[in-house]
């Protein structure tokens, strides 16, 4: 635990001992928490990291090497997400409330009794913080602003790549809560991978999320799922995001679909999760020529030197393929690597997809030729699991119905003439799709449906009034909407 | 795959891989089937079940030695239950559809895209069958049934205890989808262990489902964890479902809970998931004389001989605990296991939680006796994740509220003076709770709330009207409850 802006390496094992403890015996109280309670908590916290954006945002920059006007944005949108989940807790939905009234004529042939089901709290949560989004997906991010919605203590296993902003950001955290009486020990943070490994190790850890890459991802989910008590890990580990132009878009809008590609691929020098990675193009067409004779960003650093060297390892692993070459930019090394563009076939990819559809996380993608755009969907359906896929078409493309079809078999979220990065936070939003993008298939991490992460279904049988949590008595005192009788009733 | 009432030993690797692969080649179609279609395959199943309930009563009476009043019930359950998941794909809500407009002020700071997100099927599930329900957990039970009506191919590993009703509920199933045009491979079964691990293995199985012993499933789940691509493992494994009787309802009602308790307890001769396996009673209450010389059923076969050895070691190494002695009953060795009640104190039950409070399948259970009700609560707080937990109470009692709070952190399903074998299928059962009742602790394998199993979420972004699927599409075709811009919206 620490107050000030100055990280520890790394934390001692009795210390992470004690911090799990310490979120273990905040739990009861937490869990106990009216939505009030909860709503102005977050509500506190969203207050305090905005009273101190100018500060939040010089560490953020001076750690990761983000331009300021990011920054600015992506922490406006972390205090939107917490403020929003007030919101999401004062709608009530969240509670999945249904309520079977007795019957003695239930058709299954044995009387139904009073039965009422809710989802409450999960337990003390863990939340491995990303190095991309120091704010958003980081301490003070989605996954804590669901997971103390949903009721749960927090533990923080900070991310390497900006620990004194990790430290501080913590720090206003504990600061807001404790501002509103909520539980000591709610939130902290931890730091170094061993004690990440040994909290999501701790017996009194109930979930996990991680935001990051596969290798990690799965060494953790591995951890998780190996524990005598195995818990759910929800982990975004990777993802190509595959764009798919058809021959009408490319021949009537070369110009616009070239600049929006590079900006959604160039941004924030290609580090995010929904980057496109792979362009395919109808070949020799004038979205191909545009995107060969395209001016590519000059070098900036990225997040840190790992990341510098594992994107390079990653782009020359592809340039080094036989059915690659470069297209635009360079792979010439230098202290901050080079954007750059390689092109392929289609049929190069369909012949070596786990070589070629790869994630280069950093400033460079693949573009790859079709000749016909029945290729498009033999494409498509090789693909591993996505967060995302793209097509940019024209309504009337005879591919349109079997690409988006056979594409959302495969991504979590299927775009239409939008590009795939600048995740919305709302009620829709979908960030998780099959493995390797997400440990877990059923979730998001983005967007309300997140609070359903970190809560569990009960059901009460025969309770009388009084003993029942208020989201299931008869008067509705919460005004949560219900499914009463099999019956949908909301609350007007 | 066999058409005939008599089952192979085992099915053969090669026959297991063209299973899997007929499987996957009916997922495309039936992803694609209307609601209507998949609500006249349900029904036409559970009519051609109804239409040869004696032949499969007869079947099932001969492999299992369950009772005929009971199997004839149970197959009332479970054509109930493949109807009533008709009713669910009606109504609607099972798509959780969502619905963001394009809002250019959403207050994130960005542009709100239009985003539209509903749940789609997983596909193809692997449902493992269990041996103490061969109609409503076993081929064509309600994993098969939920996921089926998700629109998920289903492949089943047969239960070694009734293998020929397995193999003929199996044909009836496959010629009632044939009977209704559903795709050819949509449904099959497999049988031995090894055909089962294989296709847990397979790559074209994207989840699977359990009801089984903690040994097993555990092994399945983590050959799911450790897959290349994991996939999620819906296992049901064990649970003691303690029941905490308080002085005053003891003192009321000695006759009415002996009986109850014995009821639920003896039934189907124990071999219930949910069977009352520990009861806390007051020391020296009359509800505990009652106990002691109660007449307990004479001995009948259990399912099998695995189940009677695992149920005789697990009698007897409670009844060798230095704390343990016989309350009524015997542990005598025969044919058929004796039902026997042992006895502890909550004392004995605190200093050795892991010894005692485990599970006997079969018919017996342990009474312990307790002092002061404050040790009920301790009692609770230590027990491991439980289907059900019971309280048998009177309203006035103070311990209720911190019991039943406790409870509701350890157990899916708590109860009040009511009994929890008797799983009703319902909206808001809940049969699932915190490992190792269930390796998934947000989910259900009874009640309408199975079918979110199976599912799993695409959002599509800024797609034409013509595009979407039609739960999405603007006019709302299908008439289903949709959360739109954040509000919820019920279709009268």
């Amino acid at each position: 635990m620490t107050t000030t802006a100055t990280a520890p390496e790394t934390t001692s094992p009795a210390e992470v001992d004690a911090v799990v403890a310490r979120a273990a015996a905040a739990s009861a109280p937490w869990r106990a928490s009216t939505v009030a309670e909860r709503v102005r908590a977050l509500g506190a916290v969203a207050d305090r990291l905005d009273a101190h954006v100018d500060e939040l945002v010089a560490l953020a920059g001076a750690e990761t090497h983000l331009a300021e006007a990011r920054l600015r944005g992506e922490l406006r949108r972390t205090t939107f997400q917490l403020r929003l989940f007030g919101e999401v807790l004062e709608e009530g939905s969240w509670l999945d409330a249904r309520i079977d009234h007795a019957d003695g004529d239930w058709p299954m042939g044995a009387p139904r009794p009073d039965l009422r089901r809710q989802l409450e709290p999960i337990g003390p949560v863990l939340v491995f913080a990303a190095s991309n989004f120091p704010f958003a997906f980081s301490v003070a991010g989605g996954d804590s602003a669901s997971a103390l919605a949903a009721g749960n203590a927090v533990v923080v296993k900070a991310h390497p790549g900006h620990p004194d902003l990790s430290a501080r950001t913590a720090a206003l955290v504990r600061e807001a809560l404790s501002s509103v009486g909520a539980p000591d020990g709610l939130f902290d943070a931890v730091y170094g991978t061993d004690a990440g490994v040994q909290a999501l190790r701790a017996p009194e850890i109930q979930a996990a999320s991680f935001t990051g890459s596969i290798a990690g991802g799965r060494a953790l989910f591995d951890i998780a799922a190996s524990r005598e008590q195995p818990i759910p890990f929800y982990g975004e580990l990777g993802s190509v995001n595959p764009a798919f132009v058809t021959r009408t878009a490319a021949d009537e809008r070369a110009g616009e679909i070239a600049e929006g590609f590079l900006a959604s691929v160039m941004g924030s020098a290609g580090q995010l999760c929904t980057k496109p990675g792979v362009l395919l193009v109808p070949s020799g067409s004038n979205l191909e020529r545009l995107l060969a004779s395209a001016t590519l960003p000059t070098p900036t650093p990225l997040l840190n030197p790992a990341i510098a060297d594992g994107f390079r390892a990653s782009v020359a692993a592809r340039a080094d393929h036989s059915g690659v070459d470069i297209l635009a930019g360079s792979t010439a090394g230098s202290q901050d690597p080079h954007p750059v563009l390689l092109t392929t076939t289609a049929t190069a990819l369909r012949d070596d997809p786990e070589a070629l559809i790869t994630e280069m996380f950093g400033p460079a993608a693949l573009i790859a030729s079709y000749q016909d755009e029945a290729e498009l969907v033999s494409v498509a359906a090789l693909l591993d699991g996505q967060l995302t896929a793209t097509v940019i078409g024209s309504e009337g493309d005879a591919v349109a119905g079997d690409l988006v079809a056979t594409l959302a078999t495969k991504a979590g979220r299927v775009l239409w003439n939008q590009w795939p990065t600048g995740v919305s936070v709302t009620w829709a939003q979908q960030h998780g799709g099959p493995y390797p993008a997400t440990t877990s298939v059923g979730t998001t991490s983005v967007g309300t449906a997140a609070i359903t992460r970190f809560l569990r279904p009960v059901t009460y049988q025969n309770l009388p009034d009084a003993l029942l949590p208020d989201a299931l008595k008869d008067a509705n005192p919460l005004g949560v909407p219900r499914r009463v009788d099999g019956r949908l009733v909301t609350v007007s």
